[in-house]
């Protein structure tokens, strides 16, 4: 069973899922070991010949008679596909059921690569299932919201080392959300243009915090990074929701993702990070004010109790040096290492 | 240097302080080897002789020749107390100077003791030092928040294992500290009370949430717990801030900070935690709708892209087992632990 509260204080809502207690873990590895895993691991569900350990293919993409990217429930779901998403109060406590739909997709056959080290074309092939599925969850009158996510090491809440990305359908808005969402449309209301669209033309224009730029995306540091080197690739032509997307775009999207988490994965040796596609609620797909993208926040701090009880971040990078660094444009030497730390 | 940005997309704050990256660390130990520090470690700059090693001391508590509770500036601050913090404005971007104060209180001379397993009156000694520090803090006219928070552990962000909080003295408030006040006053806006005042009369009179209890405080599981054992403990008597606690007040606050971090100490095998005192701005000491509270966040589960993304933490224990737990009402088994993975 799975189950929505809200608290009524902050008016945010968290998810119940007792379920996800019993995920398995197979990441007591660290970091330099991953380059050690073997291409196919017996017990890897993720791996193929396991699809039975799996429940069930929602979409799978073949070439020939084998698959290269696999999307399936997730065996731990926070949120279940049975069911409507009502509304109950208790008095004075507000809750729902934790209906959605929660998937994962498995972007390769091969255990030990991850996204940023596979050919362009696997990549490609990544974020076309993204699109699909996308394309395919909205339909679900009850979903409001999808969120596309990938968690990528230990520290960044991975429970299985198989590379793979996670979709989580919502049927309700978080408040966080409401509240960018609020800032983005009051920025509107004031400027008359799109703050992400006036983003990547300054950032352009600044040129020193730009680390990616091909014809449909920038990749940057912001300006306001929260993490040590916190990507952002965003698409320069004004769209609310990555559910717009075509296949040619799409691919676009590929070779920037591609290209950015080469670059993190060379330079910075392989870091956890976790990666987020922010987009709009389904409903204001069409808006001026909001403008999918794609953040990237490698795990090399730990938010602590500043970070939880501010919403602040304190990071010890500023990013005009990050960007230089990525791009490289300085030395790789132990200085940005210790910086970190 | 030392410097705060904001990003425009979402109205949230960062502080950069380059300074911060050198931070000693010693933390390699793991929990259960926490048991066996010494009392006094020769290389600790928290520890009793080793008073040099600090910045100069703010305030301190002694008996006789001894300090028992001692107040530092951070050797490696996020903020800085000189200057005046003014906005600046380049074309698009916003920053300010990253003034204000950043202290740690070193709780006990004792190196291996954590702040749940000290004497009660250790622990309304370090209360004390919390209000003495507030009330001084708060006369600083470039002050407009302050927040005492306390971190405990390696994952939950500690760079030293001797048991310290610390203060940080902010200069602005953090948007994500206005949404909750904006939250909280919409609520007194419909309903004519402070939603924490009904928050704790409703968990008083469900009971099943409800961990300690004594004349001035509640502690409990929140119905919408972020995470597994979430504790919250709330003053009975509505108050806008923490520094309007008299000593009396302060001293029963210890009394239920000690029992309800004794409890997760021993019923969780002293987990790493992030410990917050809420409280309103500084100019808000008065509001009806805001009301001062301090909240524990066990850290045993890692935050991942969908947290990141969504703001919604997904948890796997419903907080009416985790209160019956943490009593003691149910048996200390491997059960729970396993459900936390």
């Amino acid at each position: 069973m799975s189950e929505l509260r809200q608290n009524r204080a902050t008016k945010e809502w968290i998810i119940i899922a007792s379920e996800r207690a019993k995920r398995p873990h197979d990441l007591k590895k660290k970091r330099e070991e991953r380059e050690k895993l073997p291409q196919l691991e017996p017990s890897c569900p993720f791996c193929p010949g396991n699809e039975k350990m799996t429940p069930g293919a929602i979409w799978s993409k073949k070439k020939g008679k084998k698959w290269v990217v696999r999307v399936v429930f997730n065996k731990f779901p926070a949120l279940i596909p049975e069911g409507e998403p009502e509304r109950q109060t208790r008095g004075f406590f507000l809750k729902m059921n934790g209906v959605g739909r929660h998937e994962v997709v498995i972007e390769t056959p091969l255990h030990n690569r991850s996204l940023g080290v596979l050919p362009s074309a696997q990549v490609e092939e990544v974020c076309l299932a993204f699109r699909k599925r996308f394309l395919d969850l909205k339909r679900d009158k009850r979903v409001k919201m999808i969120l596309i996510f990938r968690n990528h090491g230990e520290s960044a809440g991975t429970s299985l080392v198989h590379p793979h990305s996670q979709i989580i359908a919502l049927p309700l808005i978080p408040s966080r959300i409401r509240h960018h969402l609020e800032e983005a449309m009051r920025y509107y209301d004031d400027h008359g243009s799109c703050v992400f669209c006036d983003m990547i033309k300054e950032e352009l224009s600044a040129k020193k915090r730009v680390i990616y730029h091909n014809d449909g995306f920038v990749g940057f540091h912001p300006f306001a990074s929260r993490t040590p080197f916190e990507t952002w690739i965003v698409p320069q032509k004004h769209d609310a929701s990555f559910g717009n997307i075509n296949i040619a775009f799409c691919k676009k999207m590929a070779r920037a993702l591609k290209s950015v988490l080469e670059k993190i994965h060379i330079r910075l040796g392989d870091p956890d990070y976790n990666l987020i596609i922010r987009t709009s609620p389904l409903k204001d797909r069409e808006e001026d004010y909001y403008h999918w993208h794609i953040q990237i926040l490698p795990r090399l701090t730990t938010p602590a109790g500043f970070e939880l009880g501010s919403g602040i971040y304190i990071t010890t990078i500023v990013p005009e040096y990050s960007a230089e660094y990525i791009k490289g444009h300085l030395p790789r030497t132990k200085r940005v290492k210790n910086k970190m730390n």
